[in-house]
């Protein structure tokens, strides 16, 4: 009766509010029914860390408050009972009986079939856009006030005015080409004074830039995407921010960022971090080191640096409804910090997928961070996928080297047979390029014949295919790999563009060849179960051709991929024991039936065939 | 007493011996006291399979006796109480009542030392040796008339007189130049119409071929060393024999050879092994392939087979007193096989070194078969090493190529950095090259500083080092990759030499300095006990210098490879963690010191720094 007296008095007698305001809270909200029942709140607002923080809200628990360096910044740890219910949480800042501020803290309901959403998989084809450079929805926010970076559409660096609406306007092409994921580069708001169209610089980790749209924005464009059956891969980015994120002004504490906040270059020699001999030097310039001055890197062993991290990702996941994550830079943050990171992503969603990038061509290193995957030094994680790298380089090099013995098609057979490095290789995500890279047909030495098998080969090989947007029309950087070349722009995203992707209309007959054919492989791959969960079994190649199998109860597929300038013949005998039980092939891309004995396969083409 | 009676009858009525005569008994003695209880005798006579064997020895039982499709063979084993004495273990033949003949075994006494033998080490220096082509000791047993290939000094791959008494001539020399073992190419048995000196097609497991002396002379070769404190270590080949073998006239059973004794090529792709996606196909003809015609490849699923291999190298390394075995062609043999090969020999002498031959540039594949790797498979193997082909390519090319992003000294770093693959590391045999490829003066482009480099990279990496006989007086094939070009005759081996590397005379004056180099750094090495047993830490390269030192309690030393044409200063500010305790640093050959903050490592050299 006293307590309650007390507490009725204080309350009635609220002072001025204006002794506070918080200039943010991050995250905004949260979720009631999640896996972890913890929540880190991150308080910003002048001298904040003078006020004592409560709580009012049944089944919710202050457990910690955390001060650090800069008196700006609170961080609460909040503990949810299992059966806490949706609504508003008052969060009451004081100083003695001085009650600051009350905030409001949203816990909302959470969609049932959210924990268990599937993650994109071998299932998939994924699209990798770059926003800026695909299609422009909305001319109206290609240049801001409040942001430096200007529409440039000439300047290879610049931006070019691409959007979120751009994408969202043109999904019926999306799933018209059979693709089944988009990727992003970051829409997260880089606003940098310039070079800020890539997205890897964030400034607000809580914000779509609004040259691309609003947060409200990238979760419609995952709803419509998600009613045409397509999922949305969100690109993270741990290791670093943009020089000008709102932190660089008052950094919460003075191990927030690496080398203490001074900039000294990564050597990108990842090898420390496996190599037993390894100096502490070699491994901390590897990790601790900055990719440039502008991208302050990050210091992950912060563990409230760590849960915040985790957290936003757990955000976007959930706000946006996404199927997966694509992680940026992965070996470059804290290993330790990773192993929390995947354990905790996997815990509230055992089915989502996330994919490391984890660029090395040397596979035991690739293989390292997947899960599943027999470690000499007992490292735990559970990233679900990588980038295959290794094999990306062999199918180029498999592709345009002359055939001999360590040469040409046995460059690609090896690289998977050092599939027993990985965890799950079926689980990785491969690709003919990337938007870090020289375009495929450019790798490819402009050969349309090449560029088939290419992809050919990646939409049947084991793994999740990605391809980037424009590969489908032979996008080619011949004369530069200036990364703004490579990410050019995608023909009629813009309104003036002459040439028209979407349409056709101007477009090369080389490049509607190619359109009409990934068109047609992907959305015959979109029912090839042998192709999502088949068996694979390869021979050797021998004289420049490559024979692959998929093997399923369901369905059998058989890939020739041949680079003679003559047509082969099966050999039946060697293949005896994969062919045996059947009798006639059925080329699926033109449906023509022929025995197993009377196969021909083309001079320099791949060809699938159903086999019965 | 009735038994006593009719057993006493029959040995009175002793019937005639000449009923059966045994070809050959096979191993022709054994020894008592060791680890495995069970013995195989092979007995080889017209019919002999047509009998029954019985025993008679207290504590030797006759456990099985095997038949096969040849009647001339009859497989006995036999099992030896732990207790057993030395002595003649008669074996009697019979048929019904008739003994047709008794066959009295030696059962030999085993040196007390023989099972804990030091096998050879990091400790070691390893000087490899065509017998062929080292020195001819013995000029009567050039040309033998029971042996086809005859002397023929003039053609590259013919015989050139090299034998065992050329060697045992020149062990003053070889211990001189400061090597602790000695690893001969095979000896035993090629009877071989042609090409026969290489020694790697037997056609007869136990016995020296006389060509190069005899068992009892190899047995006193490896005396003769030891008393000198040099190893001698043996080349096996399980894998295949020689198509003059004596087995191919009558081979034991259908089984016997690979392919049904049908000559198929192996096909060398020994990653479908390890291929999680192989074919049978490919599985077999790399295993059951054989190397060339007249090379017959060996079936060691046969279980008489396989013990019978295990047994012959037991015997060499007993009767001679060896210290270790080099495994030719290693993963061309059955896995099961090595599995059990390398257990059973690893159980008779815990302290043994063998070394396998598994020539890939990929790590995880040579890593597959050592002791303690983690394997994929649960692969069992006790081999305790293998050589390095990766380093051996990484040093040549890194050394060769230009300094950038994953070439030159790099290519170095990164082959050891790899490491982790490995189960121990520190055991595998490291060498500039050996009798299959080029030799390093010729692969280093003929670059006296650049084979410096290479000879203190090899005598301080860790692992165990091994020299090809010549490499000290840079012996090189400038105009020529033939082997018989590259197994040239040691100059001074045979007695018209003009040029002699034993004294001295006429040799160039770079050959001098290199020798003098080496015998000054083998030396040095014998009591290198950070080399032997230090940690191995290293710095990657930087600006075409790598660094990396040896660190043991009792010593600690650092190795600069500085490729540039300038000097260059330490860094000390980044080497402070290994540096810090150190003030000064001895170059271990010149013997002059200097504080570190003066060091300057010369223009195109690799300096041994010992620190304190």
């Amino acid at each position: 009766m006293t307590r309650w007296l007390i507490g009725f008095c204080l309350l009635v007698s609220l002072p001025s509010f204006a002794d506070i305001q918080l200039q943010r809270v991050e995250p905004a909200n949260w979720w009631v029914g999640m896996q972890s029942q913890r929540l880190q709140i991150m308080l910003y607002g002048e001298q904040v860390s003078d006020y004592e923080p409560s709580l009012h809200y049944p089944g919710v628990t202050l457990v910690n408050t955390e001060r650090v360096d800069s008196p700006n910044y609170l961080f609460l740890t909040l503990e949810l009972a299992k059966e806490v219910k949706p609504g508003l949480v008052s969060i009451q800042l004081r100083q003695g009986d001085n009650i600051a501020l009350v905030h409001k803290y949203p816990l909302l309901a959470r969609d049932n079939a959210s924990a268990g959403r599937p993650g994109f998989s071998a299932k998939d084809s994924i699209y990798l856009i770059t926003p800026d450079r695909f299609a422009n929805g909305n001319p109206d926010n290609d240049s801001l006030s409040a942001l430096e970076d200007k529409l440039n559409r000439t300047a290879p660096g610049g931006r070019h005015g691409g959007d979120l609406q751009g994408i969202i306007n043109h999904l019926d092409y999306i799933q018209a080409m059979g693709f089944t994921q988009i990727w992003l580069n970051p829409v997260l708001e880089n606003a940098m004074p310039s070079y800020s169209y890539h997205g890897y610089a964030a400034t607000d980790f809580y914000r779509v830039d609004p040259r691309y749209g609003s947060n409200a924005l990238y979760q419609q464009l995952a709803q419509q995407a998600n009613a045409r059956g397509i999922g949305v891969i969100i690109d993270v980015v741990l290791n670093h921010i943009g020089s000008q994120h709102w932190w660089m002004q008052d950094l919460p504490s003075s191990d927030w960022l690496n080398f203490s906040g001074q900039f000294v270059a990564t050597t990108h020699r990842r090898e420390a971090l496996h190599d037993p001999y390894a100096t502490d030097w070699d491994k901390r310039h590897f990790s601790d080191g900055w990719f440039v001055e502008t991208m302050p890197d990050l210091n992950q062993r912060n563990p409230l640096l760590a849960t915040y991290l985790i957290q936003n990702s757990i955000w976007w996941v959930e706000y946006a409804g996404l199927s997966g994550i694509r992680i940026d830079t992965y070996s470059y943050s804290e290993p330790e910090f990773l192993s929390q990171y995947t354990a905790r992503l996997m815990a509230e969603y055992p089915n989502l997928n996330m994919v490391g990038e984890e660029w090395t061509l040397n596979p035991s290193i690739v293989a390292y961070w997947q899960r599943d995957t027999q470690r000499h030094d007992g490292y735990q994680s559970q990233l679900p996928s990588l980038f295959d790298f290794p094999l990306q380089a062999a199918l180029v090099s498999g592709l345009t080297s002359q055939e001999n013995w360590n040469s040409g098609l046995r460059e690609i057979y090896l690289s998977l047979a050092n599939d027993y490095l990985y965890g799950r290789p079926q689980d990785l995500v491969v690709m003919p390029d990337n938007h870090d890279m020289s375009r495929i047909f450019t790798q490819l030495q402009g050969d349309p014949q090449l560029w088939r098998m290419a992809m050919v080969f990646f939409a049947t090989v084991r793994g999740i295919p990605q391809f980037f947007y424009g590969t489908e029309i032979l996008l080619a950087n011949p004369d530069s790999d200036d990364h703004g070349e490579i990410r050019a722009d995608f023909p009629g995203g813009w309104p003036a563009d002459k040439q028209n992707a979407f349409t056709g209309e101007h477009l090369s007959p080389d490049a509607k060849m190619a359109q009409n054919f990934m068109r047609q492989l992907l959305n015959w791959r979109k029912n090839a179960v042998a192709v999502h969960q088949g068996r694979f079994v390869h021979y050797a190649p021998l004289e420049g051709t490559y024979h692959y199998f998929r093997l399923s109860e369901k369905q059998n597929l058989m890939v020739v991929l041949n680079k003679n300038d003559q047509p082969v013949k099966l050999d039946l005998q060697r293949m005896r024991e994969t062919l045996t039980e059947f009798s006639t092939a059925t080329e699926v891309l033109s449906g023509k039936s022929t025995a197993l004995a009377d196969i021909s396969v083309p001079a320099r083409t791949a060809s699938i065939f159903e086999l019965n």
